[in-house]
C-alpha cells in the first residue's frame, strides 16, 4: 500500500455547522484511499447521516496512526490533552483562520491530506504542563498554560512561586500564568509575554496584574524545572485552571507542583509549514516595508 | 475661634483591631480643640466604649466640614464616593502604609492633625468618573477605576469602543480598565498602564489581555470626553464594576457610557504631601545611585 | 470671491521626485481658483520648470493663509516648526501613505484641495513642546518630542527629573524621551508609550532602556508642567534633541528646561478626518473581528 | 595538599582604587596557602609595590586553575571574553554591589575566597553568543548580548532577520539585542526583555524602539539555532557591537550570522549562590509582604 496510514481518527468539540460536511468530506478522501476511519464519541452528538460507528477514546488511542482534529482551538487542546498525550499524533483542520496549531484551512483539505496520509509532512513535537497539588494523587494536563488565579478579575491571590526548591518571590496578584511554548501564542502574549519558538526548552512564567509594581518581567525556566506556588493567606480562593479548562479550587497552604508533562505530542504539519509564517499573519509582522 | 473646622465626622470601612483605639484618639484631640465629632453609621459596628451617637450619611454630609477616613484603600475609596462626591474633604489615617491617597500614618497622627485643624493643609482636587447603561437611569461612580470584564479570567468580551461617537476599534479581550488619574496608580499600573500625575484632565482606557495580539498601547483621552462601550456577541457574560465595587451584569446590546463626573472629590494633605514621593516610595524610583 | 483663501505657500524638505510634479499640480489647481501661491526656499533646490519666485520664510510667514506641506513626516515635522509655530496653519500632502500628522493622498489632491479651499475643513489644534538650558538664551522647539540620550546606544546618562520644582526621581538611562500627544504616536509608542489622543492636555515622558530595574512606566504630567533634567556625571555625554533634528551638546550641570510652547500649530484636515481612522490603519487595530 | 587549585591569576578592567588593596590581599591570601599567583598585564597600568611579575594572556590560559576578576560588569565580561573563552573558570570579587555574574563582596573577600580553594563552590555554565559577517573571517564573542544598531538614537535600521533559514521579518528598527540568558538581566531587561534563568538553552531576540507599531514581543529562540541579519537599505549605517564593546561597521547587503559560541564560560560561586536572590535583590522582588 502507497498510503503511510492503515487506521485514522477523526474528533471534533466545536458546535460548529461546518464540522459534519467537512468530516464526511475526510471521511471520503480516507475511505476511497482504502483507509479504516474512525469517529470518535463527541462527533456522535452531531447528527452525522454518515453510518459510522462511533468509537472510544481508549479504542481510537489504541488502533488509530493519527487523529484529525477538525474546528478551532478548543479542538485542538482538547484532542491533544486526549489523544495526543496517548500518543497519537494530531493534524489540525482549521474551522476559523489558519492558527498556530492548526495548518490545513477548509479550501485546501483534499491536496494537503493526500500530502499527509502520502507520508509528506513535517513532525512537529511539543510538550505538555503536568500539575498537581502536593499530597493529592490527581494529575493535570495543559498544552498551553497552566493559570492560578482568583477566579475573578481585579481580585488578588498571594503566592510564594520557587523553582527547583529555590524560593523566587512572593506575589500578589490576581493570578500567574505559566506556559508551554505552545501556550507562548495564546493567552500569556495577551499578558504581555514573550513568543517562545517551538522547539525550546523552556518555560515561561507570568504573573497576571502583579500588585507589587517593582520589576515584574516575564519569568523564563527551563523545562526541566520543578515549579511550585504555596497558596498564601486565608481569604484566598485560587483556582487552577489548564488550557481554560478545569477550575480546580485551591485553598490556603496548597502547594501546586507544575513540571514538564511525561508525554509529549506530535503534531503533524502539510509539507510547508513555517511557524514564523502564522506570526507573520496573526501579529502583523511585516514581510516587506510595502506593509509598514 | 483658633481652629479651621467646627464639625468633623469619622468614617472606616475597615474590620482592623487598630481602628478603634485610632478612632478614640482623633476623637479626642479633636474634642480638646472644641470641635464636635460625628461618627458615621458604619463605626458602630464596631463595639466601642465611646459613647458617641452614630449620625447618618445624609447628616454627615450636611453638617461635616471634613471627613477622616481611617483605614486603607478600600476605606478611602468608599468614603470619597460616598461622602467626597457630595462635597465633603476628605483626610486619610492609613492603617498600612502610607498609600497614594492617603498621608497620615498611625504614628504621627497628632501633629498631623493639629497642622490639618489648624488650616495647614493643601488641597487636592480629582474628579471622578461617571457610568451608565444606555436607556437606564442609574448612575455608578468610581474614583479610580471603571472596569468592565468577563466576570472570570481567561474568558473574552467583545465590544465596541467609541469616544465622542467616533468609533475607536472593536476588541476581544478579558476587559477594558477605564481609569482616572487617581486609578493610575492602582489597577491599572498593574496592567501594564501609565502614571497620570493628578492635575492632568485626562483618563487612561486600557485593555485587559487584548486578544488581538496587534499594538494595544493604553489609550489616553480628554476628560471631556464620552466615552461608549457596546457589548457585542450573544455569549457575551460582562460585568461592570467601579472600584472593584459594584458588579452590574451586562447584555449583548448594552452600550455602557463613561465620562467625568458631574461633582469632584477634594483631598486634604497635611503640608509636605508630595505625589513623587508616594511614587519613589511605592514603585521603587530612586532618589539617589545608592539605592540603584 | 467664493474661496476661503488668497495666499497659499508651498514648501518640502523631501528630495523626493515626486515633489515637483505635485508642487506643479497643486499651483495649478490655486492659479485656476485665483488664489496667489508662494513657493519657499526649500522648493528652489529643486530644478522647477515653474516661473514662480521663491519667497523668504519671512514673506510667507507674513502674506500666507495657509502653508501646504508636500512630503513625509520629515517635511511636516520641519514647516510646523518653521511656519506652524509663526500662526500659518499647515496642510499636508503625503507622499508615503497617509501619516498621524499628513491627510491628502496623492491619488485624491484635486478633490481634497479643492474642499479645503472652499472652506469646508476641520481645525486641530497642536501645542509645542520648547526647550533650553538653564542660563542660555537659545530656545528650541519640538512639534513631537524633546530627546535627552547619550547619543549611542546602550551607553547611560545619569539624571534627576523634577516637575513643578518638585523633585521625581534620579535615572541612570540611555535617555529620556518627553513628548507632546502629537508625539505619542512617534518615537514614544515605538518605546513603549501611551497613544495620547491630539485634544489632552498632557506631556509624556518615557524613559529609554532604564538602568533602574524597578517600574518604570511612562508619566503623563500635565501641559502646564514645567520639567527640568539636570545632567549629572562628570564622563556624561548628553545631547538634546528635538524632532530627531538638533544635537545639542550637554555638560554636568546643565539643567534642561522643557514646557508647553509658547505658540500653537493649526493643522487643516480635509473633511472626514479621524485621528482612530489613523490608529487603525497604521496600528492594526482591528474594525470588526474578521480581521482578528 | 588541601587546597583545590595550585595556580590562580588576577585580573581587572577597572581603573577603580581600591582594586590593589584587594588584589594585594587576594595574593597574600593565596600565598599564605601555598598557590602559585600570576597578574595578567592588566593590573601592571596600576601601580602596584607587589613583586609579582605581570604574565600574558597566553601564559595565563595555559596555566591558571582559576581567575579572580576583581572590578564591576565590565571586568567579569572583559575577563568572560579573553579568558573564560578559553577554558579557565572565573570568580568574580565586585567592587560595586553584588551583581548577577559576581558574588563576592569587598567586606567577605577572605571567607568567601577561603572556602572556594577548599573546593567549596557551585559550577555554573553559561553560553556565550559568537557573531560573524558573511565571507569575512573575523568572529566575535559576547557573553551578554550582540546589539545591531544604528550608532545613534532615533536613528533607524532596515534588516530582514531569518531562524535556521526560515524568514522571521523584515523590520525597521533602531536596533536588535540579541541575548544569552547571561543577558538577559542586562541591557535586554532595560528593554523590557524576560528574565532568562541561566540554564535555559535559549537566545533572546528584542527589537530596539521598533518603527512598526505591530506586535513586537521578544521572540525566543533555541540556543541552537543559526540567526541570520541582513542589512537592507542604502543609506543604513549599522554597527555590530558586542557587550556594548567593539563597534563593526556594517554595510547594505551585510549578513551578520550570530550562534551559539562554540566555548562555554565556567563561574565559580561561593556556596549559598542564588540566581533568584540576585533577582530579588537587584529587582525589588520581594521576599515577604511587609516589603510589599
Amino acid at each position: 500500500m502507497k498510503y503511510k496510514f492503515s487506521h485514522i481518527a477523526l474528533s471534533t468539540s466545536s458546535q460548529d455547522k461546518r464540522v459534519l460536511p467537512i468530516a464526511t468530506q475526510v471521511f471520503e478522501i480516507l475511505n476511497n484511499a482504502g483507509i479504516k476511519v474512525s469517529f470518535d464519541e463527541n462527533l456522535s452528538e452531531l447528527e452525522s447521516p454518515l453510518k459510522i460507528k462511533k468509537r472510544s477514546t481508549k479504542y481510537i488511542i489504541k488502533n488509530a496512526q493519527l487523529l484529525i482534529a477538525i474546528g478551532g482551538d478548543g479542538t485542538m487542546l482538547n484532542c491533544s490533552r486526549r489523544y495526543g498525550s496517548e500518543g497519537v499524533p494530531i493534524l489540525g483542520i482549521n474551522l476559523g483562520k489558519v492558527g498556530f496549531l492548526t495548518d490545513i484551512s477548509p479550501d485546501e483539505i483534499t491536496s494537503r491530506l493526500l500530502e499527509v496520509i502520502k507520508g509528506d509532512f513535517i513532525e512537529d513535537k511539543r510538550f505538555f504542563l503536568e500539575a498537581s497539588i502536593e499530597g493529592k494523587k490527581e494529575t493535570y494536563i495543559a498544552l498551553n498554560e497552566v493559570v492560578i488565579h482568583s477566579g475573578a478579575i481585579a481580585q488578588l491571590i498571594d503566592f510564594d512561586l520557587s523553582i527547583d526548591n529555590a524560593f523566587v518571590y512572593r506575589q500578589k496578584a490576581d493570578g500567574l500564568i505559566i506556559s508551554s511554548p505552545s501556550g507562548s501564542t495564546a493567552y500569556s502574549l495577551s499578558g504581555g509575554g514573550p513568543i517562545v519558538s517551538p522547539g525550546v526548552d523552556a518555560i515561561t512564567l507570568l504573573p497576571m496584574f502583579p500588585h507589587s509594581l517593582l520589576n515584574t518581567s516575564p519569568l523564563i525556566v527551563s523545562d526541566k524545572s520543578g515549579i511550585k506556588i504555596e497558596m498564601i493567606g486565608k481569604k484566598s480562593k485560587a483556582v487552577l485552571s489548564m488550557d481554560s479548562h478545569n477550575s480546580i479550587k485551591l485553598k490556603e497552604g496548597d502547594i501546586v507542583e507544575i513540571s514538564k508533562g511525561k508525554s509529549s505530542l506530535t503534531l503533524f504539519h502539510p509539507p510547508g509549514h513555517d511557524f514564523f509564517e502564522a506570526c507573520r499573519n496573526k501579529l502583523g509582522w511585516s514581510s516587506s516595508f510595502s506593509n509598514n
